[in-house]
């Protein structure tokens, strides 16, 4: 088996087989096939797709490139929740500690963000003392202990994925579904999970823009996982607007906290009871989804998911003094209101201009080695459907100085249109898979 | 300028600025853009193609990219010939002579052959003591004393295109129309010569198996010489069935010789006249294609064409002991006849199989480093059109064991079809560009 020839027969259109696709995966991932030839191949799928039995077998070969967690020994349903990313995506650490309170324990692997902001894993270390670069050992003994883990992204599981991704990232060859959906499942596959929920967002502040596309994905990483023998859903949400009202790594967390604390906003609250449901549904402990929400309800007014929250966090070194009084998590030095130019009912505010301005004041990282600012970031007072009258605060700027600010106030004005007709916002769940 | 981003405006079907294409194939020769964003850039125009401004770019970027030989100093026209390569094809062994005789300089580098057989340089070191690798300063000194040189490729001239073709080879990147023409045209450029001819080959023994393919092609290459400011020809000859009788590389060496002794086989010499009096126009040596041909054709019944090859081959160390007695030229030490299972007119003869034929019993070389038997190949004997009895010879093998020619043998037999009814050859010109 020649690899030119792999290349060339999906350059040509055709089939790759399993043996084939194994065959490039383990040399690449040894080193035996040069980035080259897999940039090339890379290429060749972006314009020629990869079938459905062609996408499984490329993510089980890389979720077998390296070491796979078993975590069956501790629990016999292990749950975890991927989302594609979006701008003030806190979901995954109200949902975690709802679900993981009911009884279902769950094991997370995140990366760190790349793009606009932090990933979770960036949004938890905000949080003094909390550490996220936990070894095989630890995470085990984390989620044995706790029952909620959430650890960066071992190096140790998917390393081909690893590997690829990279190359991918710098040859112009990341926009595939099949390559998306087979990097993202390899992971939740060796990481062993055996329920799993995608949040897979569209719209302007998602990697997808169109819900066509997030269906697509959606449906290739459902049929991966069950392929592998996993239970999956996806949950297609909407990223026309952010999440909740908070944006910026240290905001975030504390409007989570905020959140289990019992005083949320509606639509983080929604989204997370729709993703945990779909869990507590696939794991058997609940009939249907009405139940499944009822118990993580209960966990919320009870105060039992704060709780797991704190035991998470601590099991983890965190400092829960900053989650019993989020006013202790440290604020930018420079605070400022943006006022709207005219009034209206806010008829659209584009999620990706404020992830862009949130970028700007120093929230995201452009390469891995970057900093990032905590701090920095927004606190949305209006959201769309919203009347706002001409002068009235539209959000609040959290910068490192006044010159920052000033960096972002008329771009973040462009992200919003007004109209004089009510608008209804934007239905936050356009389907489940 | 980032390469990624080109790479992703061209995956996305954009047009490449001059400046984008020339920071790429710089920062591509000096090392700065890895081969894995060279691969994936490659793959990418696989898919999009790229318009005639940026071939020409491309191909002027490659043939700035190392030394640039001048030539006007020796001569004010210098000319040069090109093939896409076929099987039997021992074309410029016959009509460089030609040419050089009637007074146009001739100065051509030459790629050593990959695939099948051996290229020209392969062929002319068969015989004893010529050597083809010349200096810059040797080349310009047998170029100003014989007005007819041909050595291999310098790795100065074009260096950008040498890499970025082995990078091409193994990513299945090859069979791209502006990439084989600018490759191609960027060594006939950085080689100094202001009148080219290129013969483009078509059907089953040649690169471009449809006519269609081989015609973009030489557009392609033609329009980039004339962007470039050189006078450009191209001939579309067809590869249907091998050019002549002689196949393998001291066999037509032989039969080139035998040409220019005044009896050749009568399409290669047809072919030489045809490529040679583009040559001979562009220059203005000749008022028409006619007048050109009278020329040559002058020069082949004087014996000044072959005295101008017994010069070049002794300029560059060869015994002319075997021109003046092709017989002295060494065979293969087994020779078996191959007959005819059937009677009919030979409808057609594919030059693949026979090229494939010749490659395994050793005139070919897969690796730069392969060694090529010179004696193995074959003497036809019949050629499309011509009648053949059944047990008659098909052609002659020359193979260096029975062994060998018995592997051959069946496969051979594949390549003839025959018909009841007469049967016309294949026209050997489909097109002057």
């Amino acid at each position: 088996m020649r690899s030119v020839d792999i290349i060339i027969k999906k350059r040509n259109g055709g089939e790759l087989s399993t043996a084939e696709i194994e065959f490039f995966v383990q040399g690449f991932t040894v080193g035996d096939i040069p980035d080259y030839q897999a940039a090339a191949l890379a290429m060749a799928i972006y314009f020629q797709g990869m079938n459905a039995p062609e996408t499984v077998a490329l993510t089980l070969a890389m979720a077998h490139s390296g070491k796979q967690l078993d975590l069956s020994d501790i629990a016999p349903v292990v749950a975890d929740k991927h989302s594609t990313g979006g701008v003030g995506d806190k979901t995954t650490m109200v949902v975690t500690p709802l679900v993981a309170a009911t009884g279902l324990p769950i094991a997370k692997m995140s990366g760190r963000g790349l793009g606009y902001f932090g990933g979770t894993v960036d949004k938890l270390e905000t949080i003094p003392g909390f550490h996220a670069a936990l070894s095989d050992e630890q995470f085990r003994e984390a989620f044995r202990k706790v029952g909620l883990v959430v650890s960066g992204q071992s190096s140790e599981l998917a390393p081909a994925d690893g590997k690829f991704y990279a190359l991918r990232d710098v040859t112009g060859t990341v926009e595939s579904i099949p390559l998306i959906a087979a990097s993202i499942m390899s992971k939740k596959i060796a990481a062993g999970a055996n329920c799993i929920v995608l949040d897979v967002k569209h719209g302007k502040g998602a990697f997808m823009k169109s819900l066509e596309d997030a269906v697509q994905l959606a449906e290739t990483m459902a049929a991966i996982g069950r392929g592998a023998g996993r239970k999956v859903r996806a949950v297609l949400s909407s990223m026309e607007q952010p999440l909740g009202f908070a944006v910026g790594n240290s905001l975030e967390v504390r409007e989570a906290v905020e959140t289990l604390q019992g005083h949320g906003p509606a639509d983080l609250l929604e989204l997370a009871y729709i993703l945990g449901s779909q869990l507590i549904v696939m794991s058997g402990r609940a009939e249907n989804e009405q139940e499944a929400r009822q118990q993580m309800q209960q966990v919320l007014q009870s105060g039992a998911a704060f709780t797991k929250l704190k035991q998470f966090v601590a099991n983890q070194g965190g400092d829960t003094a900053v989650l019993d009084d989020p006013r202790l998590i440290a604020l930018a030095p420079y605070r400022e209101e943006l006022n709207a130019p005219e009034s209206g009912y806010i008829a659209a505010m584009d999620a990706e201009t404020i992830g862009i301005a949130a970028y700007t004041l120093g929230a995201g990282r452009k390469v891995k080695t970057d900093n990032i600012d905590p701090t920095v970031g927004f606190i949305l007072h209006k959201k769309v459907g919203e009347w706002v009258d001409k002068g009235q605060s539209l959000l609040e700027i959290h910068a490192s100085s006044p010159e920052k600010a000033a960096e972002v106030r008329e771009y973040l004005l462009t992200a919003y249109t007004y109209s004089k007709n009510p608008v209804a916002p934007p239905p936050l769940i356009a389907k489940i898979i």
